[in-house]
């Protein structure tokens, strides 16, 4: 009898795993939950708002969003405040939506301007309000404040939605461009969110692996190096190109859960033309807002990425396997990530830096404080973002800096 | 920097909902499930009981019921008592049903016949009992008694259904007519209930809402009173036609859960035709079984209601959602509805009695009584309702009451 | 008024089911869990192991079967150990499986050989590893051992798949023959694993229910009794043929999930032919692997059971309610069966051997000894059954003992 060395390394002693409820978890009361109630987020197309009550979740609520007959956008809670129907099944009128069922009328602001099964129309009507929050329009976007009201900011403008070239215009889209698969992301968030400061999965996921997703010079391993900006985190990536040139490249992740990230195919070497929002649906659920600067409508819908030549809906079962993209790599992941299994690396500094941020925007937080990229003052201008695709050459000072680093 | 109002009222101020567990879940062991199982439910139609064993879910619980080749129907727990293999793959025999695994053999009450396995066809067996509930027969149902055997009340009987003119007779339906949508509806069955005192949804949900689901008298707004009534809560509406003659209504909702209705296209006026049970399937389902008096077979079935001419279930989504019924409403509330989120008013008064009188039910069995509506005296007489269709001169002295007061 | 006699045995008297989570639920850290986890269990076909990954779930665990270039099978935790994307979408190479989102490279024993993303592809790679687990191939299956390193025994051999007459070959199959119908089986395995010694439900079963199954002389009711092996629990079952010649049939459950069932088709009388290994997929799911000596390729596949003629995938609803089979008898049971619920009888006596032996073994596992049935000595021969359809003379000593008794 000879005696086997024993197996190291098995599953068998791996130790139960775990996800960072503080930084995924988007629920009402939730530390990440109450950070980005703190923000505006968008919640549905201009168009969205409109004679048929459309029912929207945004972090775990559902929630009902109309405009009235005056054109002023509604979004209040699904459950009608007298008995509870959803108002889904309401009707738009001149002055807000009418719960099916009973008949009360809400403004967009929950106020109940009828109660037509009660005396005189409701004479406590003034008593009960339908649970509502407030939004703006911006950019072809629906954006709705879901935190406390003393805390409410000032919807932020970013320049590059701001400086439009005579021939362009902003366009909207809701479709999770960028996710790498469908409209619905089955997955948490900040699997998401986190992927914006991954510059390395880049040359692997989207070049080496399931070949050219967007173009060639993207495959090339870049120099990374990552920065915190006031509100969230750069990457900031060199590549040599065949022709000595340098392309350098700024993408951005910025509070609360922006995309502030250049277009990958390259088309052209500019500062960054569109934004996402990432938008937590709830704790398993995400989908992805965008708004852009376009020459023509549908331009930003022709950017989709392809694999294996094909769009992500129109792939086999076997060709997902085979050309994984970004859909794959982060549902992947699993619902929530398992946080206690990772192994981070010196290539995961970007995400290192993003869960650090966001950790101190939660203390700030609990602390009584603002999370950073909040404005009480109407008179802030735009958010100026860095990110864009640049153009330099070899000896250029940013990019000597940071290739010989 | 000016300085804008802080928005009052906003879904973020919100408590957390919740709902009233006592009047709500039906499992054996909770309130409202032990006052339940102090009466009869219907749980099949006659012709379900059969040589095909078949399962039916009643109070959270699974049931197999069939009929023996005597002609006696049984009723009994799903899982065999031996092994706990379901006997809906049972073989129903001349003196009861075999279960497929080792064909132990019980009857009607749960006495095992036979265990073919066993030394002289099971020398224990007067040990074992499959778990059993008493039926009764009556009016084209299967009634089951499911609650402690010492507290068996008499099945009650009815006047409505028992009083039949020379060309009536007495129809039974399984369909959940009077839900306003399919035979399983997806929600708690106090939902359902609750709408039968809920007098005033009849003008705006099924009149102004979604068209005339009824008929156009229906829709006019009416005077409504509450009252007690022995074994429920009595709803009288009265309604003044065009002709200046008054239609004088009364609904009763009757423990336990009795839908005692009046015709709604009120083709005559009469007292009240069919009863309905709501029968709680489980805390989140629920169906109704209809015995009416009719002049034939298939009249029952005629009365559904038409939503935009069409029956409910030819309705597409968006129609659903533009011309919603009672189902949209009571499903809209949700799974169960969150009591802590309402908001209720005079017109709700009848909601309010119903729960106060469930309530009351609940009190007197929780203190060792029996609860209104049960008797043990075989003699006990049909049970009389006030219910029904009624017309009447402006001056009768009820039409005064009630439009005057 | 007459008193009616108070109904006894109803189910409103029965106590809340549970089932024995210590004999059933086979997750890591539960007792059963741990047990199984002693023993090397089939989980794929060798076929399975390609250049593919394929997903597999074993024990409530999610991981991804391959094999390398070289010819090596792996099998990892489905979560590469970096930031947790399955490798489900990962790519085989020669030298093992590269994660699609950064390219770490990982051999069939979870090595990290590359990190491309980092200097020098990896200066700390050695202090990551991937969780995996031993797998050996043996009878076209590959096996693997998900336990404790320092417990790893050797793979058994079993004699009636290693002695092969001149014109046999060993076939494996994962199509779960034996289990009456489709591949993956929504129940616990336990119910599976209980039906080997459980004799009696055969003539009734798959005799007197549902018509012939396998042949008419299994129909037969066979005197019967059980005995421990070393390693599980023989059933020895006797059956007097027309002929008055003595069928003798012996069955066996062995550790930790082995079927050792005689062909019931009864094609000839010999030993057993053929194993099977009732893999747990979960609380309530399982699957059975079988290996067996064929003499051309797709034999195994020929053995399935028909039910009114047809193959259980061909069966309405109607059917399968009409002539169940293994597959209703178990299923039927619910997802995992309610223990407390039983009432056993003596015909279920090797049902109760097998459930004291399973728990000798935890109770020796618990103790920190080994199960039986393990082998730490590679010169262990192969293990020995004695089931198998046997035909004797009536006055066989053997026959004369059992039947006689």
């Amino acid at each position: 009898m000879t005696s086997a060395p024993i197996d190291a390394g098995t599953s068998y002693t791996r130790k139960p795993s775990t996800h960072i409820a503080a930084l995924t978890e988007v629920g009402r009361g939730k530390p990440m939950g109450e950070l980005l109630r703190r923000y505006w987020h968008p919640i549905g197309l201009v168009g969205d708002a409109g004679a048929t009550p459309k029912a929207v979740r945004v972090l775990g609520e559902d929630l009902i969003l109309f405009r009235d007959g005056r054109g002023k956008a509604g979004l209040v809670e699904a459950h009608c405040c007298h008995r509870g129907t959803t108002l889904y099944y309401g009707r738009v009128e001149e002055r807000g939506i009418r719960c099916c069922y009973h008949g009360w009328l809400f403004d967009t602001q929950g106020h109940c301007l009828e109660q037509p099964c009660e005396p005189e129309n409701g004479l406590k009507r003034d008593r009960v309000r339908q649970p509502w929050y407030p939004v703006q329009e911006l950019y072809g976007l629906i954006f709705a404040y879901m935190g406390p009201p003393e805390k409410k900011p000032v919807l932020p403008r970013y320049e590059c939605l701001e400086r439009l070239e005579p021939d362009e215009m902003v366009e909207a889209d809701d479709s999770s461009i960028g996710s790498g698969g469908g409209t619905i992301v089955p997955c948490n968030w900040l699997q998401h969110y986190e992927n914006i400061p991954d510059a390395f999965h880049v040359p692997i996921l989207h070049g080496a692996f399931s070949g050219v997703q967007f173009v060639a010079q993207m495959g090339i391993m870049p120099k990374v190096k990552w920065e915190y900006s006031p509100i969230g985190v750069k990457t900031i990536s060199a590549r040599v190109l065949d022709d000595g040139r340098v392309h350098y490249r700024v993408t951005e992740a910025a509070l609360p859960t922006l995309r502030v990230v250049p277009n990958p195919r390259v088309e052209r070497y500019v500062g960054v033309e569109s934004l996402g929002w990432t938008l937590p649906i709830d704790d398993t659920h995400f989908r992805i807002y965008v708004a852009g600067r376009v020459n023509a409508k549908g331009d930003l819908g022709r950017k989709r990425s392809r694999m294996n030549g094909k769009l992500w809906d129109e792939l086999t079962p076997e060709e997902h396997q085979q050309f994984p993209g970004d859909w794959e790599a982060q549902v992947g992941q699993g619902p929530i990530a398992c946080h206690s299994d990772e192994h981070l690396a010196t290539s995961d500094q970007g995400v290192v830096m993003l869960r650090r941020m966001l950790q101190r925007q939660l203390e700030a937080v609990a602390a009584g404080g603002d999370p950073a990229g909040v404005s009480f003052d109407p008179a802030t201008p735009p958010v100026v973002f860095e990110a864009g695709n640049y153009i330099m050459q070899r000896n250029d000072a940013k990019a000597v800096e940071l290739l010989d680093a």
